[in-house]
């Protein structure tokens, strides 16, 4: 197993091109927040768009769109409800999140198959929460596409997994991940990440960081990380270490991190290794 | 009656486990804010999530789902109204907070009813504000639980003790805490604490407090820490105490102090006291 | 005419007693924030929340119930159109303002020719923009009150006073001000206060706060002063010059300062001239 | 092409004068924002505001009121379904700031055809984002005003102009703005600003600016300065350095920068150049 360190942020934090405007950086769409759960979508959005993608839209319920343009006038939003807008949206980007507050109703799971339907070979998507949840409970397919990652905790592995927690061993999820055809962050307080080819550790992270809304941030940080960086495998693996390295940056002088605080601070740490 | 000293913080306030996940931390309801108080659970909720509960839910009127999260993504919504979803979000907890801006209609009254039949022996429960008020008027009665808080200012207790704010003498406050079988934090400008065994009195507070929902806050904070710390009548103390010893600080350089103030300095605060 | 300075202030804001309690600190209604102008009555209730007062109601406009929650949980929010409940709140405070955003529609004369008659003898009326429009067109009686302040800017003060802005010598001015039984704040860029028996002129002030909302700021900072300090001629002097020294502060590194600015500082402001 | 320096600022940014009030620093309306891009006019308003306009209005989408009101309670709302109230609106102010988020649907179109026939020789109009399609498309008519600002990126220019991108020369570019009668800003990673007789190029600018939202937030400075600034080439070339210079200051330690943090150091980076 690899272990993590910030030269993963060397090699793949770029400074930016002098000559490169927003569609440089990529368009990314992130679809989640239920009437209960808007918060999720927000904070994931709030760690898109703070990690440095060009464009980004939230697709979310009508009842979120003020809090999220509270917090993030810099998202568009779009209604999940509206499945015909959802469609153009999806097929217009690079880099699809899907999952953070989606909820596993009847509304969830429709727009889950619609939108692993729609993903082409040209995108990247990103599958956290409640969508891990809906394919494990659904059996449905994960779609062939330029990249994917999921990115479960230990529960929501074993659900689409079929490996009990207790079981969750390197060799074991690597077969797993491998059949999936997918990246698998599995979130731990040491967070594994399985590629196609290896497997890495994350070295960084604070238990202070233990509290609901970190997985949507880094989920986020996921999405916005590879809609700029061509190599996919380092963009999952600089936004894995990078929100660990910040939340431990943040428990030098907090008890607790709250998630949006971690994205607030995404711009100042992406700028200290930007070669 | 003992004084309350940071003494208080050191005991209960504990370096957090490498190995631990937010349900570590336990997870919180707090239900309250009808349509003109929304306010008063906005309080109490970031109060709960900056002390570091692993999850929090805000069970309020819907009108208040867009300012709840403009100030707090982290705490997931649930309406009121929906009862069905109200039974199993309670029954899903550790710590139920019940009463910040909750007022006292009849729909504040069955929502009350509901959730004293609910809790469990498993379970905390914070009462505070308008739900004191109910039980006094009410003549409601204080289920067996694994531990409950009340939190009354002078008039309130004044309601559900029977006893005349000019003659709530310790003896006599004790002897009725104890018939409630509730811990009660008697809030005034020397905050008294009366525990199953003891009498604590709080040193810390200053008068640029006395502003409308600091109560609120101090009940947020009550169930953040019962949530994370076994010892629940530490846990109690240590919330009133660092509530104080917060607003001191900020009273050095603030005429008066608003309570959302004091639950931004929560992380810091906690983490000068974390062994 | 005397010169306004910050000798006002360590006149006026007092150390607090220790033995002290929201109730100590005033309770303020605002009422005002239409459909259009529902900014107006947010920076006047965080003028008022930031200056101390004990316990602050907004009454305004359903659609502004929201915003004002994720600007200020501190206030309650009532809605300007349940008449009912306006009653109530205004009979159970110590200060009244209204004015900013009110409009000058059907509804808001209203609502203004209601308070009108509600206010008591034992209580502070503070009548800011539209209400100064509407007691102007409307030929309305200013009631006897403990105390009553208009705010007017120059061009409001010739509606009500019937002087045209040319003419407004402060003879004249102090005359009608004593005929309407009012304090009256004739809003310019240098701000002058007709008190009872004297006239003052505010010294601080810049052009920096030549924006919309300054005035708003103002009305609630002179409500959240008069619900603190005994003497209420102090507290409005004390109030005005405060917002104007704030900003002289603010104005050291910016050009332009924007209303909710100067709220924000006041808790530490007055800090400095509590004694 | 003449460079743009700071020597703009110098040139443009003026010591307010002591007797002045908020008109002195004009009126603007802000039209945009539909039920998807609310983000789009709050970011716009933002910038409006933080330079120092006297009195800003914002019109948009009513689904938007709440989360623009989070953000500036300075600014007022109006619903951009009330053609008569927009109309009064349009009439009443100095400067016109049209398409930040507009869309280009039939509303939109009705939107923008209406302003274009109110807008007087008196007024400024800043033209910006989906107004300039949407104008392109329809081939509508820009009108006679005093001053007319197109801001349009590259596409939008090849839309409006008829130059594909790659044939976009300053030569050519100047002709057909010189033809719309209207200065033209456009934006790239070199911005160039073609006015009536001149062509300037902005030297200041980072990538960290490339991301959604950034012209939206231009748009908005060219308003409020325009609205303060009697020469309005030089109020549109000063809003242009003044963009990009502090993104430059905010480059220095962030890797991107969110166009509302551009706003919010509008005020500390005037104060510099105030002469």
């Amino acid at each position: 197993m690899i272990k993590l360190t910030d030269q993963i942020l060397t090699e793949t934090i770029r400074k930016r091109p002098l000559d490169s405007y927003k569609g440089t950086y990529g368009k990314v769409v992130l679809i989640g927040g239920n009437h209960n759960f808007g918060g999720a979508i927000i904070m994931a959005s709030l760690a898109t768009v703070y990690s440095g993608a060009g464009l980004t839209t939230t697709i979310t319920d009508a009842s979120n769109q003020t809090s999220l343009h509270s917090w993030l006038p810099e998202a568009m939003f779009a209604d999940i409800n509206d499945l015909e807008q959802l469609t153009q949206l999806v097929l217009s980007v690079d880099v699809i999140v899907i999952g953070p507050g989606l909820g596993t109703d009847a509304k969830a799971l429709t727009v889950l198959q619609l939108v692993l339907k729609l993903v082409t070979l040209k995108q990247t998507l990103v599958i956290d929460g409640s969508a891990i949840t809906l394919i494990a409970n659904h059996r449905l397919i994960i779609p062939q596409t330029k990249y994917t990652v999921l990115t479960p905790h230990q529960m929501e592995w074993q659900r689409i997994s079929g490996i009990a927690i207790k079981d969750q061993h390197p060799d074991q999820n690597w077969l797993v991940a491998h059949q999936l055809g997918a990246t698998v962050v599995l979130k731990s307080h040491q967070t594994e990440i399985y590629t196609d080819t290896k497997i890495y550790q994350n070295t960084a992270g604070t238990p202070a960081q233990a509290t609901g809304g970190m997985g949507d941030t880094l989920a986020g940080m996921v999405g916005g990380f590879c809609a700029q960086f061509a190599n996919q495998d380092n963009a999952v693996l600089a936004a894995v270490f990078s929100h660990s390295a910040i939340a431990n940056q943040l428990a030098q002088c907090q008890y607790v991190i709250l998630p949006h605080q971690i994205s607030q601070q995404i711009p100042q740490f992406m700028a200290k290794y930007a070669n």
